[in-house]
């Protein structure tokens, strides 16, 4: 890999864990709304208000607080508190500044790679102040020289991206934990995807094997191994 | 102005109507909890909830749906029903899928100053997702030659902005309504800012009069006086 390469990062799960906590902020809702139903009721009812907004909210915090909020209207018949909902909103709040840690080997695997003159990107969808925000607050900011965030990563986002950073096809890597949103329109594409996988996965990300067939990209179980891979 | 200029477009309330649409909203909240007090009083305490809400949430109708729930359950103490909530998230929906007209003079303003060579670019903050999707609702969409949705406009973002696109300050110019965001940042750095002002102005960007002391840039009254004026 002689030539600089335009290398794009996933950020969230990919960068920093993010999925664990959303995780927790729903096994908080479901407390709250215990009297309700069995837990797994209430999560087919959430990811129900989530499926219907997406379209309408986005990704991101503020839509997870929003369908959080109408799931526990409709469980509850409207009988709902204000108090609950406040305690929904504060724990939505909470996600918007939890402190952000790189995961493992990622400050030596941007540093590295800078260091080997390619230029980074991070390319993320989301709230954007939020995503900004998670940026700011990792202190990886000065190890990338472009953020893009985006409100859905396809196919089309992909040749934006390429066309608006001047790079060519065969100098573009995109390295991320999603199947969905990382590897498979850059491998549709024909581009080059690695996947790193993280241990919790958000449900709406998820795809079946079938979705994978006949695309090719690159697989590591610890960022650390991109560095050889792109060697 | 012989030289192909960069020319950006603030969106709300300068392409199409926003603020008028907002303002309907508050005053349905204003119905729903006119039990809690005056509605100078319950007005004053939206505004509070945003202002201390705004850091976290960014712009956007998300975040006043949010921030419209918060100011409910304060003003009854928790005693909002969740039906009355359910009324709230249903108006901010509203919010993100009415239809888009554009402003008079609008598209007879972009067209000639595309076909004059020029570049166009909207500048907008506030939802990503919500910002792209009044663009394709517009009808405008093609008529841009960039999207550029931002979590804030001051002189960091204009100067971001003006690298990014690889423009000359002297081939800028920002247009729109927006005294705070989009006309003094552009004014400070000495850029050229054109003000079309809209008759209603959302509180939190309102100025006091000496931030404007010292900056040039030029007012119009309708839209349609730009073509003259960048002639």
């Amino acid at each position: 890999m002689p030539a600089a390469h335009l290398i794009a990062f996933d950020a969230d799960d990919t960068l920093w864990s993010t999925q664990p906590h959303f995780d927790q902020v729903e096994a908080r809702l479901l407390e709250i709304i215990a009297h309700c139903g069995e837990p797994a009721h209430l999560t087919e009812q959430l990811n129900a208000v989530q499926r219907r907004n997406m379209q309408l909210f986005g990704y991101g915090a503020k839509s997870f607080m929003l369908s959080m909020i109408e799931t526990a209207i409709q469980l509850t018949d409207g009988a709902v508190t204000g108090h609950d909902i406040q305690q929904i909103i504060d724990l939505g709040k909470d996600l918007l500044r939890y402190p952000i840690e790189p995961l493992p080997g990622v400050v030596e695997v941007l540093t590295e790679l800078r260091r080997r003159g390619h230029r980074l990107l991070v390319l993320t969808k989301g709230d954007l102040l939020d995503q900004e925000s998670k940026l700011a607050r990792s202190g990886l900011g000065d190890l990338f020289d472009h953020v893009e965030i985006v409100s859905e990563k396809d196919e089309a986002t992909y040749q934006r991206l390429l066309s608006r950073h001047a790079a060519r096809p065969e100098y573009f890597v995109m390295i991320g934990n999603s199947l969905k949103s990382d590897i498979i329109p850059v491998a549709r594409l024909g581009f080059r995807a690695v996947h790193v996988p993280y241990h919790a996965n958000w449900i709406f990300e998820r795809v079946e094997p079938e979705q994978l067939a006949g695309l090719d990209f690159h697989t590591v179980q610890d960022l650390r191994e991109v560095l050889d891979y792109l060697l």
